[in-house]
């Protein structure tokens, strides 16, 4: 047996998201089309995580394993032009995309410009944000803490829902916001909730005490807002040595 | 009777080009759909001109007339997200926004960096061009010609095919290479020809001298690359006083 490790990269704007849901469009199904046209082999997927409805990616990580060794660089004939295998690696058994990955970076984009078509499947364009408020308010994301508060109201409840963000960072690329967060892992809905209360914060609407409220109540029915899945990027996954 | 000159920026991605074809995705269609549902009436629109299918618009003109003084900034709650109305004018009879043009400014972009799924549809990804022989190329196309040679196949013969490119520009902005195109009018496939043509000659695959035999021979089967729909923008269109 031999497993491969993946790097894809894809706009998700067409999309239904990651995970397969029968016949709807998915990344997931691509890439099992492809497989099958390519290697005549029903093939399991094994993602480091899901992404949702319209979030893209730049460098999302699946392992799949086959039993012949195989030339696997040519998926991409096979594959819609906006899914695109950036890399394929043979790896060891032990590699699991999912188990292994040490860290996620994920990336929010938002237009403070003006209103423009072709960018509001990339970067929701909102405006009047204040800097310094969300600047503040995302320091007290960062660390371990619990971020129940900020997951999708069906978390299972015996989920660990204790985790690290190790980095925050607000960067301003002309007429565009970049939030990096950098953390061990994300809960579903996550980023998109906390970015939903940082606009929040940012529009003057609500305060960054209510960011300590949300962590300190682990209860995701205090936070409301979700930002669109659109401006959200699966940036990079972190493997110990590759 | 009132006319209201609009300008329309829209993401061509999703669209079969701007002229209705019955219910095929277009952008026209959608501008219709729009202003009956604001309306109630069914409303003839006047671009300056078409665009072909994935062309994308910033700055697209159309006019319409109708035989109340409403408001109608709010058409873009009935629209797409991805088509958006910029600006809204009334203006006088005699503007038409076919024959009052003055000029229009076409670009197109190439990505020149790493393929990327998330800029296919708006800068096809190609390599290893030549700017030096790109440029020579593109001043033997500035001035008054007769472009028929780069005209669509299934010109009508009558059509007056001489036409003047004021300028035209290319720009390195990062890896991305930016042609401008500013001209008194230009053929159907015209700006994607000539960027097929122009590719060509930037691979090394042709000289600047078939730019030449192309405009000489007035024959559009001797060139026919035609560049991705994808990478062209209808930027602007200029009348004489708005």
């Amino acid at each position: 047996m031999y497993r491969y490790k993946c790097i894809v990269s894809y706009d998700g704007t067409k999309y239904m998201g990651f995970q397969i849901q029968d016949e709807l469009p998915t990344i997931e199904l691509k890439l099992k089309e492809a497989m099958y046209k390519m290697l005549k082999e029903d093939i399991k997927i094994y993602p480091s995580g899901r992404t949702d409805r319209y979030v893209h990616a730049k460098g999302q990580v699946f392992h799949f394993d086959i039993d012949k060794n195989i030339p696997v660089n040519g998926i991409n004939a096979f594959l819609p032009n906006d899914i695109y295998i950036v890399d394929v690696t043979m790896v060891d058994e032990e590699f699991h995309a999912r188990f292994s990955a040490k860290a996620k970076e994920y990336r929010y984009y938002i237009n403070q410009g003006e209103y423009n078509p072709l960018l509001v499947n990339y970067a929701p364009n909102i405006k009047g944000l204040d800097i310094n408020k969300m600047e503040e308010a995302l320091k007290l994301l960062e660390g371990t803490h619990n971020f129940k508060g900020f997951a999708s109201a069906q978390i299972d409840p015996r989920k660990d829902t204790v985790k690290t963000i190790f980095e925050i960072k607000l960067n301003v690329r002309g007429v565009f916001l970049e939030f990096v967060f950098i953390g061990s892992g994300f809960l579903k809905y996550q980023i998109r909730r906390m970015m939903g209360l940082i606009i929040e914060i940012g529009r003057g609407k609500e305060s960054k005490t209510k960011i300590t409220e949300v962590l300190d109540k682990c209860d995701p029915s205090i936070s409301h807002k979700v930002a669109p899945g659109c401006g959200l990027y699966l940036y990079k996954v972190y493997y110990e040595s590759m």
